[in-house]
């Protein structure tokens, strides 16, 4: 069986990156021809766009940076196709090595599997950072020189490529995971009465294959697709704003400071694994999660202390929205920490929406008694309320007025709390496992919102809008289209049809395979398997074209002002649904834990398995599914997604867009 | 069984006037004192703030301003109560003329209703227009003479008023009706399979007198406050555009086009309404319904040509964001006709969306073979595909560069489309009724949006806001908590715990009455009211103390740019939740009343009631329903209210605003 689900999972990301590899090829032509047309494909230098103030400077022509562009976009695809491939090996060979550990007694097979989660995570975090260093070097040292200004606007595309391939891995592998778990839920465990992960069910390889389609490929490459994005736009920004300062040219470390904070990262959370053994993070009490995601913070604090005063000079200057200012040292080190510790709020409000040791959760549960609607109602409406906690936290962080470095931070906080859940069949039975999961999605909500407004700002800058006024009409405009963008994209990857086609085909099986309910006959496992990915990478075709072509078509025929106002509509209603999704799966998952566990007096009275509250506590969880777990994640990307591509064509839409509207 | 139902709309009517009085009559004092502080309390007058292009002239003190705005908002409150309840009154017989006249047949009996609605529909609309403009008139002749900027300041406090009245009708009262409703389908129609209102269920009597509190006083005290709103925020704007301009004083037909528009609507509507007889409207045939809104926008297109070319003068100069434009007469019809299509195409987005003659509706009712928990993602990723539809339409209006005269427009479509639903009973049997109550909540929500965004345009021009720019911290801030009041608001608002404890209280009775079952014992009618109406009130303080503090803590304690920012964030979000819930909660309900239909093989093949397919069609309704009838309008209500509220405190938020962010 579990041969069976390797195999599975290799098949799925052969197609899927079979797609991707066409995709990103076309992608890249499509980014050379619009960013060659700039000027006109012309050989001959270009008057610098910002480096004008102290004196004027020539920068390398439109189309020298166009391949550049292009070329940082196949890496940025490739280094996160690569380095999920070699995190899945190594998930595979664990998976293995934890089968033969757990012949020791269940403790071994948990570090051995918590420890591979780690080695996978951290391969991925310094590959991903490592490419992207030697890209700004090599590009700088072949070609560049001083150019800042066309070196980082071309390995913006690094993180271009880089959410590209998130997006086949997080949306494919989303719509594919989640609709084989509630096929085989609802009707397994619903209908038939068959436990969980129960051979009889036809879907239970397709589970398999999802466990490490969705909590590998797809978390991984979302993290790596953010951690790039997120250090291109902060190097972007760093380098316009200090290569206009009078001091030109501005120490490199300050164009350089994110990826240096991006490391002294990697470091912090390295050592933060060893302190943190093995057993606490897959014993999954939820008090000593607690204590490492503030250790954690304090951690990272003192490093990013370190690296501000030992590597930034005490005073520079960066070119902030049209004004010089000048920067001290510790300002920098400041964003950086409120961003830390806005990370850390976020996660403590999200533990207390979804964690069941507080009223929230029993509440709901406790609305089971009367059926699955109340259930429902009262789950929606504890998500609704929790993206206000969450969000009045992440705001402090927006009013700083330097949007340079805090978005690679939240993504180290979110990738240690997505390797702690990453020991994933453990997690499904436990309710500390939902939290943990509620509480990485959201840091990612929060850090999706941070790295959007960091590659808005860039954009603002880049494509030179002057007017962005929220009553300028074409800002509204962008607004309200904006702000619907997540909805529909929600609506697209709500695993409605593929769901549906997994419950029959598991259906169909059950009552078609004389003797399967006995177990003296087995089911046709490999088509649920091929069923779910065909119709997941089907499905893919229209998500992806909604984030790809909504900030083309809106900077190309619109203009770069309602674009700009697209961007934040996208931003401001996508972390609200994101977030609000997040929770309201994550309680629901964990009533219903809850009621099953059974471990106090009220939870007694709502059981047991099979009775009518836990029947609809059953439903709850299955409507929770789809939104913590596909819509939300994926609106992430969209943010993200659509931010960083609208900054690497600026220059585009700058030139000709706006045919429309100008 | 009636006579009961009378004395409890009139109960709660009672209950939820004594704490509108206690509370307009503080609020009075707030406004006065606020407003009254911005020059201290002087008596001297003071230079305009608009009126100073082509010359500068002297304008009424700040004291007197705040004394008429207190008086203004103190009408609007009364006259929004008073005309409610003399709506309520010709309801009320008129309903007991329906039953006399059922002898004679069905049709004579929904004649008569229809016709009552449509006469307290007009009554409603006519007086809170007649009060306004007497108003007008009387502040006028009384003080204010020549001074626009003074006399329409002042004057939108009447829509605050009204507004605020509708705050108090519309939540409160959706809480209760839709509490109520779920209490009773829970309980009633899933557990005990006893058929729609049957005396033998407790809450019945509770269900009719919800009818009258929803359908009457709650949608009607709505209309009110966004006619008066609108027209306030139109008259103010139209004003200070005129106002200013080189050839002061412009023609009083400028500053008084958004009334007479309103009037011109009304008349519009009453021949609408003759031509379209009694049974046209309450066959409910969705083709009949269609036609008549047709009728209706093209009556309306001539209606607004024929008043803007005999009122308006050909050329005109308005004071429009900081530049003077000139305007002809054809502009501004233009605007308006634009604003009339843009209703009927949200019609036509949402007839589609939620009419089971379209394949949305069927796909819906198909999902619940699988479950409750399909048919709930399925209903959810509709509403949210909706949107986008929605808003492509409401887009091409934001686009318009004069923000003037569309929102009245809007709300007479609005009001036709609710008074065509206002025969609710017979209404909730037909899947037509759910359709066009989905359409009235669609217009509803897009001319929230409008009304917001001209109320946004006139508040940004009082409070002299400078740099309203999305890249601005201060805005982004706004923007992202604006973001998240509805959802906060439509966590408080999904009558969560009133439907529990209905729920509770009618399974009690059902339980512990001996012989009620069978028929041969009565229940407690007066407790379920009684319990429903206490709970509903106490449940609108919180969302009340939202939707009237935040505005008031934005403006005073981070000033009006972040304001600014708050206000675009809700609308911006707000207005994607209510079409999505409304949408989401029509194709439910009409999903439901597919199959238990089942006039097509394939809803046979659903079928019929009380089969698996139809109870999760059941629960899908019940989720739904506050959906679309309690959070989807207080979030119109939210955006509204804080928009206009802000207008009305700009001078004090621009005089001492800012406390902490300024």
């Amino acid at each position: 069986m579990r041969n069976q689900g390797i195999l599975g999972a290799n098949s799925f990301l052969f197609t899927e990156y079979k797609y991707l590899a066409a995709f990103t090829a076309t992608f890249a032509v499509v980014i050379f021809l619009l960013l060659g047309s700039v000027h006109r494909f012309s050989t001959g230098s270009q008057p610098c766009q910002h480096t004008t103030i102290g004196r004027t400077q020539t920068c390398k022509p439109a189309l020298a940076n166009a391949a550049f562009t292009a070329a940082a976009f196949l890496l940025g695809a490739a280094t996160s196709a690569v380095s999920v491939h070699l995190a899945m090996r190594i998930a595979t060979y664990a998976n293995a090595r934890a089968t033969l550990e757990a012949r020791r007694g269940i403790a071994a097979a948990f570090a051995m599997a918590f420890r591979s989660g780690a080695a996978a995570g951290f391969l991925m975090a310094s590959l991903v950072l490592l490419v992207l260093y030697l890209t700004v070097k090599a590009f700088a040292g072949v070609y560049y020189g001083d150019d800042w200004e066309g070196l980082y606007g071309s390995v913006v595309g690094y993180g271009l490529g880089a959410s590209s391939a998130a997006m086949f891995g997080r949306v494919a592998g989303g719509i594919y995971t989640k609709a084989v778990v509630l096929g085989a839920d609802l009707v397994g465990k619903v209908e038939r009465d068959v436990p969980e992960d129960d051979p009889r069910n036809p879907a239970v390889i397709a589970g398999m294959v999802g466990d490490n389609v969705g909590g590998i490929a797809g978390v991984g490459s979302d993290l790596l697709g953010s951690y790039a994005e997120s250090t291109c736009a902060a190097m972007f920004a760093a380098s316009i704003s200090s290569s206009s300062g009078g001091d030109f040219p501005a120490p490199a470390a300050v164009a350089c400071y994110p990826l240096l904070i991006g490391a002294a990262g990697l470091v912090v959370c390295l050592v933060t694994t060893l302190i943190a053994t093995a057993e606490v993070f897959c014993s999954f009490k939820a008090e000593t999660v607690r204590g490492v995601a503030r250790a954690l913070t304090v951690l990272m604090t003192v490093a990013a202390l370190a690296v501000s005063f030992v590597a930034l000079p005490a005073n520079f200057t960066v070119y902030d929205f049209g004004q010089v200012k000048q920067v001290k040292s510790w300002h920098m080190f400041f964003c950086v920490a409120i961003g830390l510790w806005a990370g850390l709020a976020i996660g403590i409000s999200t533990d207390y929406f979804t964690s069941n040791t507080y009223s929230p959760v029993q509440d709901v549960a406790d609305s089971c008694r009367t059926g699955a609607a109340t259930n429902v109602i009262f789950g929606l409406a504890l998500g609704y309320k929790s993206v206000i906690a969450a969000l009045g936290m992440l705001s402090t962080v927006a009013t700083r007025l330097a949007i340079v470095a805090y978005g690679p931070i939240s993504d180290n906080a979110a990738g240690i709390a997505k390797m702690a859940g990453m020991c994933r069949r453990i997690r499904q039975r436990t309710a500390a496992g939902n939290t943990n999961a509620a509480i990485g999605k959201g840091f990612a909500s929060g850090s999706a919102a941070m790295v959007s407004l960091a590659l808005l700002g860039a954009f603002v800058s880049r494509a030179g809008v002057t007017d962005a006024s929220v009553v300028n009409p074409k800002v509204s405009v962008g607004l309200l289209v904006g702000a619907a963008l997540p909805y529909w994209l929600s609506a697209m990857t709500s695993v409605g049809i593929v769901a549906l086609k997994v419950v029959e085909e598991v259906r169909r099986q059950f009552n078609s395979i004389p003797g399967l309910m006995a177990g003296c006959a087995v089911p046709d496992y490999a088509r649920c398997v091929g069923f779910a990915t065909d119709a997941s990478i089907r499905e893919m075709v229209w998500p992806g074209a909604l984030m790809l072509l909504a900030p083309l078509v809106a900077g190309t025929f619109f203009g770069v002002t309602t674009l700009a106002g697209m961007l934040v509509g996208a931003m401001v209603s996508g972390v609200q649904i994101a977030i609000s999704g997040s929770n309201s799966g994550g309680a629901w998952g964990n009533a219903k834990k809850y009621i099953e566990a059974g471990e106090s007096d009220h939870a007694m009275s709502l059981g047991p398995k099979g009775s009518d509250p836990h029947k609809a506590a059953v439903i709850g969880d299955n409507i929770g599914d789809p939104l913590k777990d596909t819509s939300g994640p994926s609106i992430n990307i969209l943010i993200k997604l659509m931010a960083v591509e609208s900054l690497v064509f600026a220059p585009f839409f700058a030139a000709h867009g706006g045919l429309v509207l100008k």
